[in-house]
């Protein structure tokens, strides 16, 4: 496990909770892809990345809570592939707790600052073939 | 889909088959990682890798044949993942032909040369972390 991509992930969790999406973009490549719905919904660059984080913050109640369980990473160079089995917890229009559980594919890519960032998140994983 | 990147796949499946693989070898990174087994058996390196394919193809009585299904690619810079459905189709000892599916994840980088190869080659997809 890679500990600066491991702490990247969970930096993330909770901006994304904190809903602090500037500060999030910094844990992204400039021309990272995020998909956004199934099967090839997708926001590319740091401007869309953003705009789609605050309409999901919305779609999720604005109480979306991120967490990553088992986790496994593949590294070759300056790239890991990040498989993760992700919780996505959040309160529906009725104030009640609900949680899904996902498998997701990030591709973490190491800049030239010397910053591991993710240019591919994938929260759907494998699903998009289905 | 980046043609390029279908065509080493389908180049790829073909060497196996007809057990090439001293040029399989140049569908690689110099860096590549191989997933052999669950969870984390692994061969890194062209020298690894190969010799990880002579023994799946005596694993597979020498009848192993792989295609692709339905496939995704998701673009970005020099860096792609492809998430695909896998077919391994080989004889058993009784020279039975049996086939098994999969979901895999490969990573392609852009290399120097103006090749794309693959630099992370996962089989087993998500099931990593059953």
């Amino acid at each position: 496990m890679n500990e600066d991509v491991l702490k990247s992930i969970e930096r993330a969790d909770q901006l994304i909770k904190e809903e602090r999406f500037d500060e999030l973009m910094e844990e992204y490549t400039d021309d990272a892809v995020l998909v956004i719905a199934p099967p090839l919904k997708l926001a590319k660059g740091k401007e869309e990345i953003k705009s789609a984080f605050v309409k999901i913050a919305k779609y999720f109640n604005n109480s979306l809570k991120p967490a990553q369980g088992k986790m496994v990473m593949l590294e070759t160079g300056d790239t890991i592939l990040v498989l993760s089995q992700t919780f996505l917890t959040s309160d529906n229009q009725d104030s009640v707790e609900c949680s899904m559980e996902r498998r997701a594919t990030y591709i973490y890519r190491l800049c030239h600052d010397g910053k591991w960032r993710c240019a591919i998140d994938n929260s759907y994983g494998s699903t998009l073939l289905d």
